[in-house]
């Protein structure tokens, strides 16, 4: 989660909403990203989707391996929870709560693989600061 | 959805699920796409993500135009419509239903714009033929 964190900080040295997102496999980073929405004018360039696409590409596979694991510094939307239930990812782990815009308000019905597990609240306090400090500052 | 439903024929004729997506607004057509999550090795890559990307590099920004309406062969999944909910899309006309994977029976809530106006089964049975007639004949 830390080096999801710092995915996160770079997306805000861009401007972009602190979010942050990093794939590990075998005990190595196969994929990262962070928000990009701003930069690439792009809606859809969340942190979990760049992180998604950078696994695919690196690993030269349509799915990542069965023992990786996606760590993200907030809650993914349905968007990103949709994406990573197709990438089939069996280990989604979860910094800060989006009570707003989270998939857990938004779905009725599992996005993910059904094997899939869930861990929440990891670093969370360090994630929603970015977050919370970010709009502070921009207020 | 005619112009929706040639794209599906694209991505069928790539060996894709054939699914399409057009934007239109001010009477032209501002982006498109079809499902590539096979030839991009992307899982993300559906339709209406490559349609609203493409949208957003034609009009050279980060929303479509309030007029702008999406069309698209298949009822969108919790990914896509996320996608088309961040993308403020006013309009979205749908083809075919997706009792399994569509958005309708995943999400609680709608993931939409909150002003925006949805349109059912519009040449519903053409866009669903599409889809039934690829896995019959890959089976």
């Amino acid at each position: 989660m830390r080096l999801a964190i710092k995915e996160a900080c770079a997306a805000r040295a861009e401007g972009e909403i602190p979010v942050g997102a990093v794939v590990v496999s075998g005990g190595r980073v196969v994929g990262r990203g962070h928000n990009l929405t701003e930069t690439l004018r792009d809606v859809t360039a969340h942190a979990e989707m760049q992180a998604i696409t950078a696994t695919a590409i690196a690993c030269d596979a349509k799915y990542p391996a069965e023992d990786a694991t996606l760590y993200v510094t907030l809650e993914p939307c349905v968007m990103c929870a949709g994406a990573i239930g197709w990438s089939q990812l069996r280990r989604i782990v979860i910094g800060a709560r989006d009570p707003r815009r989270g998939y857990s308000v938004m779905c009725s019905k599992n996005p993910f693989h059904p094997k899939a597990e869930v861990v929440w609240d990891v670093l969370a306090d360090d994630c929603r600061s970015l977050i919370v400090d970010f709009f502070k500052e921009k207020r």
